[in-house]
């Protein structure tokens, strides 16, 4: 069967714990060869769409790999564990939404499994780890070659859990969308794409309304295309509509969060 | 002699600074084939204990491994630096405690050394970063295999530096227990064992309390066994009595930290 | 050509988005031998002088190596991207003062370029990620033996932006030295080095002057060479003047960071 070389590794679990080196260690000791990239695990507890986000935006820029991903409020509770093949890669979690955007970003879903098989487990699974116990051996034995219906059951992609699409709406001369992702310097991503952008044919100077204030802005390509602690929208390295100030933090200067909607419009 | 193929490395380093790279690199330098799974650097300063806790939970997931924690409060003094061999893996760092949970972990102690041998640290060594200049040459040359004996002198384990026990006390009914770590979730791991709970035969719904206040949980085996905000007491990935409040953080809602005692009983 | 095993990678991406690992995956793409240790990700945005700092301290324990480091609030400007060759490894990054210390670190420069041709980029070029979009692949192709002249054209080492130079000033009985980093112990480094302080003869007892304050201060050469919560100005392990609290942490206690000027004088 086909192996894989590398897996990427995206949780919530913080980097003060053992947790993410268990896991990685039950990884290493059954697929030794495997190389792991470690995409986040700072993803805040239980925050299934910004797990989603994140892992959807970075797997088109990692080799060819499983990718797994464990943010998982309802661990050791009838929630399925799953395996979805996808033409460019195989992820593995919980069945709580957050691989669907991941999947789309790797060619869709060709196929999906649950992970019923207790023979690729850790000897002893608790209820609470399910990461270690659970779906780190699943990469490992997938990353050996063990085909994936030795793991578990096909299952229809249709009944997976699907979280809710994020709010977009967008006419000529604006675009009102919900921001999916606040990144470390501050940077909103909002919910609308590079083509929604030139569908929406916005002018170079714009309105940003975030619900309680409204600023002016510059549409641009860079943070330097506007004056330090000016706000320029721009499209980002996702491919988003994205609105940041030079220098500074978007996300303060505009007192917003993830899951906040913001209007970008012509005067 | 024997090789390792794996390292691990703990440390309260911090992620900030170029630390854990410099340990890494000296490793890497004379021991090109090992790789190393960081369990974590976010150790609070010189917190021994937690050190201790973290690393003993994690190594035995971890694939056999000369085991590299540093958290290291003497450096520079006459505190030893020690290798111990286990049955399962080999132990490096400061003589203070840190490192004897792990080695029981991995099957007991076999043998103590002291890293003597100035032949095995770096050509200059400093007296404030041991990690780098003492321990991690330490780690490449036995992982290159040369035998722990020439690197120091054996010495009598029961001479090794402990950490106090935790507060531990346990009755059919009653268990009242040092809180040993707060993970990253805020879930509570206590001093007592799976069979400390067997032992003490608790009922379904069972009084917390900490010394200040009490509160009313239940027993059971994962965190959605309780709504939302209630608290759940169960026994843990790491085979230890924990206190968790489902999708909240039990620390901060029953305002304990580690080291505090806590007390589960039949009401 | 020559090629290289090792990279290091520093930036201040943080760890909460999937940046550092886009840039892992892109190298990884492209070069499967090659092993990445990263220095850190967590310089405070924008902070070119910090990033500067550990970059140079940490590159002379790591093997021979390509290092990528990105602090670039000019990203998508006309500020250049640059290779240095330096005897004991290679640089990658943006032109605005960040990689010069580590150059001196590994041997001086030999030879700069300047990231000019296409073809050793990916398809599609951002404005806000360069780290990933042109660097990453940069140090991927050299470390597949490209040659350096093949990916840009050489530039006159004299023309790369410099940082201005720390404050010092060095007599005898009294040194006046910016701080240059704090560490996460909060153990103050200063722009003195080692010889610096042989030739300023301080005596064994000194004052500390912070421009709002002065504290005592013994000379030592590690942290519990004082009682707990006492000052220790000592050589690091950066070989450079540095000011620690046993047990706590200088920064705190004095209230300074870096860019402030401290003053260690005979009393």
């Amino acid at each position: 069967m086909a192996t894989y070389d590398w897996a990427s590794f995206t949780t919530d679990y913080g980097l003060a714990d053992g947790f993410v080196a268990a896991c990685h260690g039950v990884i290493g000791r059954t697929a030794h060869h495997v190389r792991i990239i470690d995409i986040t695990h700072q993803v805040p507890p239980q925050d299934v769409r910004r797990g989603s986000v994140v892992l959807a935006q970075t797997v088109p820029f990692l080799p060819r790999a499983i990718h797994l991903a464990v943010v998982d409020p309802g661990v050791g509770t009838q929630r399925r564990g799953i395996i979805i093949q996808a033409p460019d890669g195989t992820l593995v979690g919980p069945d709580n939404g957050l691989l669907l955007s991941a999947a789309e970003a790797l060619g869709g879903i060709s196929r999906a499994f649950e992970l019923t098989n207790p023979d690729y487990r850790l000897d002893s699974v608790s209820r609470t780890f399910h990461g270690r116990d659970i779906f780190a051996p699943a990469v490992a034995h997938l990353a050996n070659g063990v085909p994936v219906s030795a793991l578990g059951t096909e299952i229809d992609a249709g009944d997976l859990v699907r979280l809710p699409a994020p709010e977009l709406r967008v006419e000529r001369g604006r675009i009102s969308a919900e921001v999916t992702t606040v990144d470390h310097f501050g940077n909103l991503t909002l919910a609308a794409t590079a083509s929604d952008v030139d569908r929406a044919v916005l002018p170079r100077v714009v309105n940003v309304h975030t619900g309680q204030r409204r600023f002016t802005a510059t549409m641009g390509t860079t943070f330097a295309d506007v004056s330090p602690d000016e706000l320029v929208v721009l499209v980002d390295s996702s491919e988003h509509l994205a609105i940041a100030v030079n220098s500074r933090s978007a996300a303060e200067r505009l007192s917003v969060t993830a899951g906040d909607i913001i209007t970008v419009e012509a005067p």
